[in-house]
């Protein structure tokens, strides 16, 4: 069983999701595809923003930023609000990319850590070649990814096929039979269906 | 304890949260507190929108159908997609207002199922007097809230009150802490704060 996990480096509730992911995909056997992809051109091309929509409408900033409070402590992950938002996620995404699956979990979470919890500036070379070398990979040769062209364009090209799928926000997870789960509070509901075709009945207490 | 539960007769996932709320809350020892408003002035002064953002942005639209779908199939709730989308809930909020906090479950359930189980037209004072009916109250004594300056005040007053509170979208939870919970799936988290002041921790499997 796999599950499609496309993330963006700038999405606040997509840290929750990026370190939640392993743990719950590998207690019900699914593999998970890492796919990061860019938002901001989807948020322009679909709803004509040129910011986060957490910026462009207060109200909805506000309250972003104590849910997303509230969910980290109920799953016991540290959280700093990062004084950037949002950041540019390009540099980190092409890096990713440039990876194999197998090692892309450790990098992307140790950006994510870096952005929602050391509040650093994750577009910087140095803070990526940081992340790279707590993640276990070669700083140097990972951080050549930002040089290739080949990369840029993937990334052009995911972020196309992002938008193709349907997405229109981050985190958001695709079954193998389509089925599209957007938000790190549907991270359960889609593995569900990525096992089982449909999903478990909610047990109401 | 005490749980505001604010909801818009028009908005899509106010439905499952509608049956939902009183089994949940009542496990968990909460009362309730049944506050129609109107979300079409708080989507224009916030979002500049004039239409739900369902209709303006596509993508988003799609995407909450299936996922309606998908949650109504999973709290085993009837669903049939509506025709209109979204309806004129005025008439069926300045009734609810009129009403006992004790009477409010029963007519808004009847209205929610006209809407999103039988696809009828909840504007219509003859819905509105069939719901009335099916909620055991007395549909014509119900129906002349529809004539009255107060509740047409109140109503207006009840959704400043809301814009005030923070909301921006429904349903929307308020404990009285003031803590705000946006969303259907954000039932049992609301209520858990209203009984512990915090969040149960997740079991994560």
């Amino acid at each position: 069983m796999k599950l499609q996990f496309w993330f963006e480096f700038a999405s606040t509730y997509s840290y929750p999701a990026v370190m939640r992911a392993e743990r719950a995909a590998a207690a019900r056997g699914v593999a998970l595809e890492w796919r990061p992809f860019l938002l901001g051109p989807l948020f322009h091309a679909q709803q004509g923003l040129k910011d986060s929509p957490f910026n462009a409408f207060p109200v909805k900033g506000a309250y972003m930023w104590r849910d997303l409070e509230r969910v980290c402590e109920k799953h016991g992950l540290p959280f700093n609000r990062p004084h950037r938002f949002p950041q540019n996620g390009l540099n980190a995404a092409r890096i990713t990319l440039s990876l194999e699956q197998a090692e892309r979990p450790a990098f992307v979470k140790a950006v994510y850590q870096a952005n929602f919890v050391h509040d650093r500036d994750i577009s910087d070379p140095q803070i990526l070649h940081a992340a790279a070398r707590r993640a276990g990979l070669d700083p140097l040769e990972t951080l050549n990814a930002l040089r290739s062209e080949t990369l840029k364009q993937t990334l052009r090209t995911e972020t196309g096929m992002a938008a193709d799928l349907g997405v229109f926000g981050a985190p958001t997870f695709i079954t193998p039979d389509g089925e599209l789960f957007w938000g790190n509070d549907r991270l359960e509901d889609a593995l569900d269906w990525a096992v089982a075709g449909t999903l478990r009945p909610h047990t109401q207490n």
